[in-house]
């Protein structure tokens, strides 16, 4: 049902700056941004050049301070956010897990980065972890 | 420098639920398992099957309580710990990363995972993400 990790995502105050440092650090590649209103956040999407496996490092930056982003960068500081596992069918993936007795953040899924659409399993079911289903 | 991302990795008190829990959710398999007296952990690859980009998840378990993987657990709780770009020259990668004044947890990088050898990034010098380099 998943095919592979599709990205990793970090949370942070000041995306330009962060993107800088994976820019200079790593050699990361700015890829794609976009703000998306509803979940109140601003996104940058980098690449390693050359790298053909599809995964990227995705940066978030809240737009708002009652965003949920906001109120995670406030409890926990910048770092780790979540990790996003691709599947075909998010929509199918996303029922059969909630059916196992998992929360879905968004549920239905929604438009998400760069055209996909996915919701998010609550942490409390996932030992911690802040997952991401994406199609 | 670096070439794509090499592996994600969770951190949990129970690294066998934690581990059927992936495989059952998601389709995770268990791929290798391994000790790592020196970091005082437990860990376990876990990969998605058909997946080829080579990245895969990385459950990691204390072993003592003074480690600092027991003590980043007993901090934060468990969820995501760290997240390790593949480099084909950890060394050169780690000099050139420290030239440039960030702090090496391992200098020079050690045995880590499936043969590989590695050092981390102090959080507090990469905006709060622990970073892995890994060859």
């Amino acid at each position: 049902l998943f095919t592979r990790i599709d990205h990793v995502a970090v949370v942070c105050a000041d995306l330009d700056s962060v993107s800088r440092h994976y820019q200079r650090r790593y050699g990361f590649q700015p890829h794609h941004e976009e703000s998306n209103a509803s979940q109140g956040i601003r996104e940058s999407v980098l690449r390693l050049p050359g790298d053909e496996t599809g995964a990227y490092l995705q940066l978030l930056q809240p737009t708002r301070a009652d965003s949920t982003v906001s109120r995670w960068l406030a409890r926990r500081g910048p770092g780790l956010h979540h990790v996003a596992f691709a599947t075909p069918d998010v929509d199918a993936a996303a029922a059969r897990i909630a059916r196992a007795g998992a929360r879905l953040l968004f549920d239905p899924p929604r438009p998400a980065s760069m055209g996909s659409r996915a919701t998010f399993l609550h942490p409390g079911d996932s030992h911690g972890v802040l997952v991401e289903l994406v199609t």
